[in-house]
């Protein structure tokens, strides 16, 4: 069905068909051995974060939590699944009870968009034991590529900013559905995914590839043909031949011949490159376009770019513009279409996104792991707070238990360095920003997720978005929840003492 | 509906919705064009090939043509996607021509798990140029990732072998679904993705995770009550406090309780490796484990494992294993579990696979572009062969056109680079293995596609299967595709002359 919608939740039904078993079976495994045990309706709680922000970034930014509420919503143990359960070996008895189970876990969790940070609680599910474990298999898939794209496109978007961007991943993508919504949802502003408006109203777009010109067998009939029938869609690829031999010259002789055509049409003209060296084409081609009165053609840069040779054609442009222009006259006028690499988030194509089990009958549990200490994880089921000084400088940001009043937090504890503790007494009218604020929202749309990106992100410190190397948020502790890990990693205890 | 197939293409029909508009936007404008300009029925074709083998490898296993041809089979222009179209901007006229369009174009290929070099024709096409415009769309997104997948999980099996596999990639994993396939039809012995099984009859399998242990507060509790209720899957994770002095022993210790329990279960007894140095490890427990009458027990390795490591690991276990001891004893006892990594094709997530227009009319056409000679294509309906000499060895693959007898070439020549052409008239008895031999097979099973797999790489020699900087396979033109190819760049022709 055709049904492109603004609404997320919508979006997230028409593209994504509901699975019958959306876990890897280990879950399922120890669920059914908890029913055995009896002890499948002890309290629960887990955690969702992520154990190093992605790309050598400071932060990532939220993706499929929808994904996950849908799941969560819309899934039961309806015949076909406890057939497809005993067809694995599931036991009969174990496959009754869920039959009459309906997977139901509270969520407390930042909104999809909302930066967070390298061991910040982003997304914590509560609920009997059973629920959540069952519950993990749908988190981490439905949280891991989304929010990794969403973080790698909006990278993308800040590089090119204040140019307008496009994204044509699809034919090299491993996952072109979730990488065209998210970044559409990152702040991208059209795609070339003709599939992704089966279930979402994101702009699309597409003119010529090299077969069109290859088909005429000349470049400059080839470019006069096309915008004899699509006046509105007036752009050109010129690398088929030699650009600045050929195409160039071909597409400004087109341009000047169907300008009326065109103007009538409110096409808005455009060469695109898909080869070469783009910054010394850019200039070039910028030079000649204006020469022979084509101020107003636009350039399309494709061709394997990411947010960093984005970055680095802009700084080389800004350099190299001769004299009498000024460089900006043509950056303006550069639109960037990014597609393999963002789409398969090349330089990091996974996120260390994790569930880590929190809580058992409100018992704070912990995974020590003495052989990799990153992967010792902070115990009980917290939630987190970013702390903003009187000037609006964020101070750091912290995690405290559920049951604490964290304004009243004294000291901010580093996990593991005592020297980077912060004393937050010592500061005046601090502002406590608490970050699990999703309510349950089936109105959420893409246009508010946009939203919510660009403003998260615009409140971020530039110092904190380097695309290398940027200045990190510290991520402290609360005195109860160090000292409780401590004790913890301290006794080899993975249980609480209460 | 739940429905496991050992066909492939029932997998395929399950595992995947038909998409309502399964290309990027710019195909099916070029083929509005193409209508409007009364060329659409214009005889044409297009190939599919690799520019270089992903990896840094020296050939790619290809992936994806059951998927292709399912959509090619099963797409209709329907209401709805008429629907969609119109609603894209496409023109009533257009449309209604659409509705009465079935998008036909004959296939030569190679099959389905058959190895390929760089620009080796692996997929051709050929049909009017708006079925083959159309079926571009379809094509690249059907094979770029399946056969990027299938050739990392390939180098995973080999390096691993003779060990056997499991694939565990589902929660990091951008597209679980098609990397749970495809590593299965690549040789992996087992999934943990429950979800496979909706189409597709793949082995799972799935025991505990840390959050197991956790619960417990205790981890000989955790493994003692496991085993109680799951002799039968009895994979103890034994990283949750500190391997060597509380996981193993802890493990010994259960097992040695429930030994007998075990053994009634046909279970056979694991201890997993979640984190640490794995080769070091897995050393020590071995020792342990043999010390303790657990000689039975394997070892499953998981943590961040591609073929790279785990050629690393074995290794190292071969040459540090203690004297008294055969390292065989330790290797033949590891189970190599592999996820994200592989699963992403972390080093390569993305296969620079294209799809170029070859003829128009019968006529060859040409990329040529000065800008990037790599991407320069090699003109006409072409198809290959693998020669071979009469001792078996590959000398080359050579690419002619489908007219010609391609037993009847004297020379194979370098695209580029004269001083590799090669005098195949100086070998006596030469075998030319025609490569294109896919017939339209809808009974294509996952047994038959694992099984090509193995004998096609089996056949390659060593050295193009090293995991870096192997021997690369000759890929020649006959004389006549050399000429065409050499004629064409020279006079800038984007077209042949007839």
């Amino acid at each position: 069905m055709y049904k492109p919608s603004k609404n997320l939740l919508e979006c997230v039904r028409s593209l994504f068909p509901l699975e019958i078993c959306p876990w890897d079976d280990y879950f399922l495994r120890m669920a059914q051995t908890d029913f055995y045990l009896n002890c499948h309706y002890k309290k629960a709680s887990k955690t969702y974060f992520i154990r190093r922000a992605p790309f050598g970034g400071s932060y990532a930014i939220l993706g499929g939590l929808t994904l996950f509420l849908r799941v969560l919503n819309d899934f039961v143990f309806n015949d076909d699944v406890i057939r497809a359960l005993k067809n694995m070996g599931y036991r009969d008895e174990f496959c009754n009870f869920l039959q009459n189970l309906q997977i139901r876990v509270t969520v407390s969790a930042i909104n999809e968009g909302m930066v967070f940070f390298p061991n910040e609680p982003a997304v914590i599910i509560e609920g009997s034991l059973i629920s959540v474990r069952i519950a993990e298999g749908i988190l981490t898939k439905s949280l891991n590529f989304p929010t990794l794209a969403m973080t790698k496109w909006h990278r993308v978007v800040e590089a090119a900013s204040p140019g307008k961007t496009y994204e044509f991943s699809r034919r090299r993508a491993q996952n072109d559905i979730i990488t065209s919504l998210y970044a559409h949802l990152a702040g991208i502003d059209i795609s070339s995914n003709a599939e992704i408006r089966k279930g979402a109203d994101i702009p699309i777009s597409g003119s010529m590839g090299h077969e069109w010109i290859q088909s005429f067998g000349d470049e400059f009939d080839a470019f006069d043909k096309w915008l004899e029938i699509n006046p509105d869609r007036p752009i050109l690829l010129v690398d088929t031949i030699s650009t600045l031999n050929s195409g160039v010259p071909n597409a400004i002789k087109a341009f000047n011949k169907h300008r009326l055509r065109i103007k009538e049409a409110g096409g808005i003209p455009g060469i695109r490159n898909d080869s070469g060296d783009l910054a010394y084409l850019t200039i070039e081609e910028r030079l000649m376009l204006n020469k022979h009165g084509c101020t107003d053609v636009m350039i399309f840069e494709t061709n394997d770019l990411d947010e960093y040779s984005i970055q680095s054609i802009k700084q080389q442009i800004f350099t190299q513009t001769p004299k009498f222009m000024n460089p900006s006259d043509i950056l303006e006028k550069i639109i960037w279409a990014c597609g393999t690499n963002p789409g398969t988030c090349s330089d990091q194509p996974s996120i260390g996104g994790v569930v880590k089990l929190t809580s058992i009958e409100d018992k704070a549990v912990i995974k020590i792991a003495h052989d990799n200490s990153i992967k010792t994880s902070i115990p009980g089921s917290n939630r987190s707070a970013h702390v903003y000084t009187e000037e609006g400088e964020l101070l750091c940001c912290l995690i405290y238990h559920k049951s604490e009043k964290v304004e009243n937090t004294e000291i901010a504890y580093h996990p593991d360095d005592k020297g980077k503790n912060i004393r937050l007494a010592d500061y005046k009218n601090l502002v406590f920003e608490k970050r699990q604020i999703y309510i349950n929202n089936s109105r959420e749309t893409l246009d508010n997720v946009r939203e919510r990106v660009k403003n998260e992100t615009k409140n971020l410190h530039w110092s904190y978005k380097r695309l290398n190397n940027p200045h990190r948020v510290k991520v402290s502790l609360t005195e109860k929840v160090f000292n409780l890990r401590k004790k913890m990693i301290q006794n080899n205890q993975l249980m609480e003492e209460k």
